[in-house]
C-alpha cells in the first residue's frame, strides 16, 4: 500500500519542540513533508499574507525530512505547500502543532494552530490541530504521543465529515495519565483584555495585550470541561461561520 | 433620550476612505469613537498581537470626532478600546469598514474587518462588519450608504440574536441602484491559490500570494448570489466554530 502523504505545520516555528514531536510521530504512518513559520506566529488567527511578499527556504533541520520555513503565516504555509511545493500532489492529512498553548474554546479564532488546519479542510483534506495547555515552550509534552497517533491513525482511516477539522487539545501533564479522549463543543468563554501600560526610554507610552480567561459555560460536554478533568479535547470545526438560526429571526423581525 | 456610542473600526486602516464614510454615516445615529489600525491590515483575519508591543496615538483626522490610531490589527483595536479607551463604557454598537474589498463568502475568515466586528460580538454588543465589492481604494462607494443606514439603525433598535455579528456585502456600483437587501449563508467557494514567483534584485527568489476565487455553490440562498444580482448581502456569523453536526458522527464512528 502507498504511503500516505502528511503535511505538518504550526504557529510556534520550524524550530519549535511540538513540531519536532508531531514530525517524529508522523513518520510512522505516512511520508512526511514540513513547511512551517520561519518564526514564531502565535496568536495570528487566520491571517494571510496579501500586502507583501513571502520568503520560502529549504530546511535541513528534520535531517531525512523534506522541510521548508517561510516567512509568512502557518495559512500562508499550507497554501504555499499545496499551490507551489506539492506540485500537485495533494496530502492525505494536514497536522497542524504541537502547540505550546491551549487552543480551547474561543481562544481556536485567535489561533495559528488552527487556521493551517481549516487550511487543510478547506482543500478537503482531513486536517487536525493539536495543541498542549501549558504554555512553556521547554515542557515535557511526552504523554501527548499516544494520543496524537491513535487520533491521526483514526482520521486518515476513517477521514472526517466535509467541511470539518479537528481542534484537538491536551492536558498539562499531570502524575495521573490522561484518561481518554472526549468529543466536545467549544466552550462559551472569552478573554478579559488586560492593558499593561509602560513607558519606554524615550517616555512615550505603549501597551502589553494580556488578559483573564473567564470561562461562562456550566456544561460538561465542552473543550474546558475535558481539559480540567484531564481528558484529550476534540473539536469538530468548521469554516462556514453561518448563523443559521439567525437567518430566520433576522427575516422575520427586520423592516427593511 | 441618550444617544448611543457606536465604536468604528476597520482594517484598510484610519485614513481609508471607507471608514471617513461610515464615521458621517454613524454620527447621524449617535455619539461617535473610532480606534482603528495607523495603516492597512488587509488579510489579518483575527490575528491579535501577542508578541510585540502596541502604540496608540490620537488622531484628529475626523475633526470633532474622538479618534485613535493603533498600531495592532482590527481585533486589537476593539480591545484596546474596549479595555483601556473607554474606561468601562459599553458601546452601543461596533461597525467596522467599509472595507474596500469583498469579504463575502469564505473571505470571512481572512478578514480582519470582520474580526473587528466579531470582537465586539464576543463582548455582547451587536456589531455588523461593512463591505463593498470593489478592491479599488478610490471606488465611489456613495452608492452604499443608505443600507449601511437602514442595517444599522435596525441593529440599533432590534439588536442581534446572541453570540451573532452581521457580515454586510454590498455589491460594486452600477448604473441600476441596489436592488434590496437578502438575509443569507455564507457561499460555499475557496480560492485557488497562486504563487507568482519572482527573483529579488539580489538574485533571491520571492512569492506574491494571488489567487482565483471558485464558487462551488449552486444555491441562490448565499452571498455571493446576493451580490451578483445587485443585492445587499447580509450574513449572519457565529464565533462559535463548533460543527455540531459532526460530533455525534465521530463518536458512532471511532473506536477510540
Amino acid at each position: 500500500m502507498k504511503k500516505p502523504l502528511i503535511l505538518v505545520s504550526n504557529d510556534d516555528g520550524i524550530s519549535a519542540n511540538g513540531i519536532r514531536l508531531l514530525v517524529t510521530l508522523m513518520k510512522k504512518l505516512g511520508e512526511v513533508i514540513v513547511v512551517a513559520p520561519d518564526s514564531p506566529q502565535s496568536g495570528m488567527g487566520h491571517a494571510i499574507t496579501v500586502g507583501n511578499t513571502l520568503r520560502l527556504n529549504e530546511s535541513h533541520i528534520f535531517n531525512d525530512v523534506k522541510a521548508y520555513q517561510c516567512s509568512g503565516t502557518p495559512a500562508d504555509c499550507v497554501k504555499i505547500a499545496k499551490g507551489f511545493i506539492l506540485k500537485g500532489r495533494k496530502p492525505d492529512l494536514v497536522v497542524s502543532g504541537v502547540n505550546h498553548g491551549s487552543n480551547t474554546s474561543i481562544s481556536v479564532i485567535y489561533s495559528g494552530t488552527m487556521s493551517a488546519a481549516l487550511e487543510g479542510a478547506i482543500e478537503d483534506i482531513p486536517s487536525i490541530g493539536f495543541s498542549v495547555c501549558d504554555y512553556s515552550p521547554e515542557a515535557d509534552i511526552s504523554h501527548v504521543k499516544d494520543h496524537v497517533l491513535k487520533i491521526s491513525e483514526q482520521v486518515l482511516k476513517t477521514g472526517l465529515p466535509k467541511g470539518v477539522a479537528l481542534n484537538v487539545n491536551f492536558p498539562k501533564k499531570r502524575e495521573e495519565l490522561i484518561k481518554g479522549i472526549k468529543v466536545c463543543r467549544q466552550t462559551r468563554a472569552k478573554w478579559q483584555e488586560v492593558f499593561d501600560r509602560r513607558i519606554d526610554p524615550a517616555g512615550r507610552e505603549y501597551f502589553w495585550l494580556t488578559g483573564d480567561f473567564v470561562n461562562q459555560d456550566k456544561g460538561e460536554d465542552h473543550d474546558e470541561w475535558a481539559i480540567a478533568n484531564n481528558y484529550t479535547a476534540v473539536v469538530p470545526v468548521s469554516f462556514d461561520l453561518t448563523a443559521y438560526h439567525a437567518i430566520g429571526v433576522l427575516n422575520k423581525e427586520w423592516e427593511i
